[in-house]
């Protein structure tokens, strides 16, 4: 088998690892299988180098930035290749331009544009083990890129891709996807198999299990994608496409996002195009807005309530205060203590009771839900943080979500 | 003026310096100066890498080895660059793919043999200020390359060549070349004004202001070269092409080397092909050997006499312990404890007095000279390791380099 696997900062994160991880892809080689492996960089040194350069200076120019934090991802990959060598075996590590893995030249959030595979197969056909510096690409001009925090688990999956692996492991300090925080929901259960749909709407809500980016490229080049632990050798979670047992799962796990804001703006007036007057500024500031729910009011006017980034919720109480005279808005008001909660399945598609089952449940706790957004597969309410971590488990209860199959 | 210069770890050791450096280089481009800089890593950075590789495994694979150690110098660029945005002017980092800056293949030691210069040009064109990481190549392959300890010398030397700038400043934490190790002789003082010649003699002999490569480089280009402090404004020494002035000055400097061992081997047939036999195995070992002295006795056979560097003495004693019987040598014995004084000086030429002069003074110092060599511009004599300061103090006071010329 051809095998791409992905080991994060954790798992490298220190020479006594690095070892442990040299071991373990040797045991790999010694079973037969093509090995491409992609590191982090060691834990800690990321935010070690993104601290000397704000230290040096509040606003680092994008491109100096990601030159500087893509050297700790070509650190690993050159200590990993002299450890798998050390213990007899043949490798050879690269940096994104060696290979070359192409983006466009979005600083910091670089998008992986194409990956030539001639130097990777020609290694693998003489025997090497490839290792591969994540994070990072080379744009057209030739500058150093970097694809965004999580970023090499991105690298792994459009490896796999562009090479046709058969699978794709991530290898984390995590045992798999599971069915909710185990810190919050001790009788969480660690998932099986999960659809890439379902694990994009998990990764989306904060299981910080696997980079949102990679699953939509394992979606769209259907790579099987196997989470595990980088600590033992029990299996962990395949993320693969939708098969007929997955339907019968109503929910597969309960997430929470606490990252967010919620902004109200009363007496609107209803008419077109005041939307885009609302939200244009808001997206040029930078700001992305999550949920957006409109209501109606029996005056001819309407009450607009949104999510932000809680990070961004100062700045967009600026930029809606700007424009608040200007459109005849009524009032703003916001709550920066707000949580999202979130059942995610499959399942849901086939069974309609689900949503209003999650309300009942909520309500029965005395959990008051301010707004409500549903997806084909996710149910998302937001409410008062306070009773986040109550949801979850009444939730994760309610959907018996702590037994294999729960079918109605 | 086009100027390149190059700042050494010490210069760009901490944030700090790296603002103040940035400011540095502000001033000149105020001055309407292009620049070009290239920087070391920051002071410590280098072994921090080694130590991380070393202790991972005894022998880690130079290739690796290379792109490891090669991301100090594309920290401390992309910092360099990162400052200067923030204040104010344009400046644009590279590393050396991105130039390129191509060399063979040798990791660690790798010869730079081709530098392209078009983007920097462009990049001068448009008002930038271009930081390059030094000490790094790429190969023909796309492998990242290092070309070994103080290799940011030849960088920036490489540089001003390659673009035929009017100067090289070398920035580091000396203030110039001196007459004499000011640790050993308080009366030194700084050269204004060397020539290549005599700069490459002193470098050789471990006055570490400037990397032996760089000089040689720099001769074959005509590149001047100011080497000064990164921390006063002070003029340093100017290393250029030898002129009329520097004839007048019989000694330039007085210089020693502790590193090597001496070797000797009594009796050895005096006939062709002996010392092939002798110095092939010790080639093949790689070991370098410096001084050379053979001796005729009045029995028809010789004595041998060598100098190894002293990390290798062990190495070079078993070597020639090896071939002792099949040669029929009488004994081998050897010195750890010895030390290579030499005087250097253009003016030596044109006078004939100065090596007797040398002898002279060490004989009167009680001082026993165990070897002599010479070239055109230098004296060499290895003597007894305990007499190094002595005989150092002594010369330099003989040849009156206190003072600025000293004519006979």
């Amino acid at each position: 088998m051809l095998i791409v696997q992905k080991y994060g900062g954790t798992s490298v994160g220190d020479l006594e690892r690095i070892r442990r991880v040299a071991g373990r892809i040797a045991r790999y080689r010694d079973q037969g299988h093509d090995l491409v492996v992609v590191v982090s960089a060691m834990s800690g040194e990321t935010d070690r180098l993104l601290n000397l350069a704000y230290e040096l200076c509040p606003d680092p120019s994008p491109r100096e930035l990601d030159m500087l934090v893509s050297t700790g991802e070509q650190v690993s990959a050159a200590l990993l290749a002299m450890a798998l060598k050390h213990i007899g075996y043949q490798a050879k590590a690269y940096v994104a331009f060696q290979i070359p893995i192409k983006t466009d030249a979005l600083f910091g959030k670089a998008r992986i544009q194409d990956i030539h595979t001639e130097k990777i197969r020609r290694d693998l056909d003489q025997g090497n083990i490839v290792v591969v510096a994540g994070f990072q690409g080379i744009s057209e001009t030739g500058d150093i890129t970097t694809l965004g925090r999580g970023g090499s688990d991105t690298t792994a999956v459009a490896l796999a891709a562009a090479l046709k692996a058969d699978l794709c492991e991530i290898f984390t300090d995590v045992e798999g996807v599971f069915t909710a925080d185990p810190h919050i929901v001790p009788k969480a259960r660690k998932i099986d198999r999960i659809s890439y749909e379902e694990m994009l709407e998990l990764a989306s809500m904060g299981a910080k299990v696997l980079e949102i980016r990679s699953v939509e490229f394992a979606k769209i080049y259907g790579v099987p994608i196997h989470v595990r632990s980088s600590f033992t050798d029990e299996p962990g979670t395949m993320v693969v496409e939708e098969d007929k047992s997955m339907e019968k799962v109503l929910v597969s796990g309960v997430t929470y996002n606490r990252n967010e804001a919620r902004i109200t703006l009363h007496g609107v007036p209803d008419q077109p195009g005041v939307a885009a007057k609302i939200f244009g500024p808001i997206a040029e500031a930078g700001i992305v807005v999550d949920m957006i729910i409109q209501t109606s009011r029996p005056d001819g006017k309407a009450d607009m309530t949104f999510t932000v980034p809680r990070t961004d919720y100062q700045k967009a109480l600026k930029v809606v205060q700007n424009v608040e005279m200007d459109l005849g808005i009524e009032e703003i008001e916001g709550d920066k203590d707000i949580a999202k909660v979130s059942i995610v399945g499959a399942g849901m598609r086939a069974h309609p009771g689900v949503a209003s089952k999650m309300f009942q449940v909520l309500a029965e706790h005395g959990i008051n839900i301010q707004m409500i957004s549903t997806s084909e597969i996710k149910i998302s309410c937001v409410i008062d943080e306070k009773y986040t971590e109550l949801a979850v488990r009444a939730l994760h209860e309610a959907f018996h979500l702590e037994s294999p199959v729960q079918e109605e």
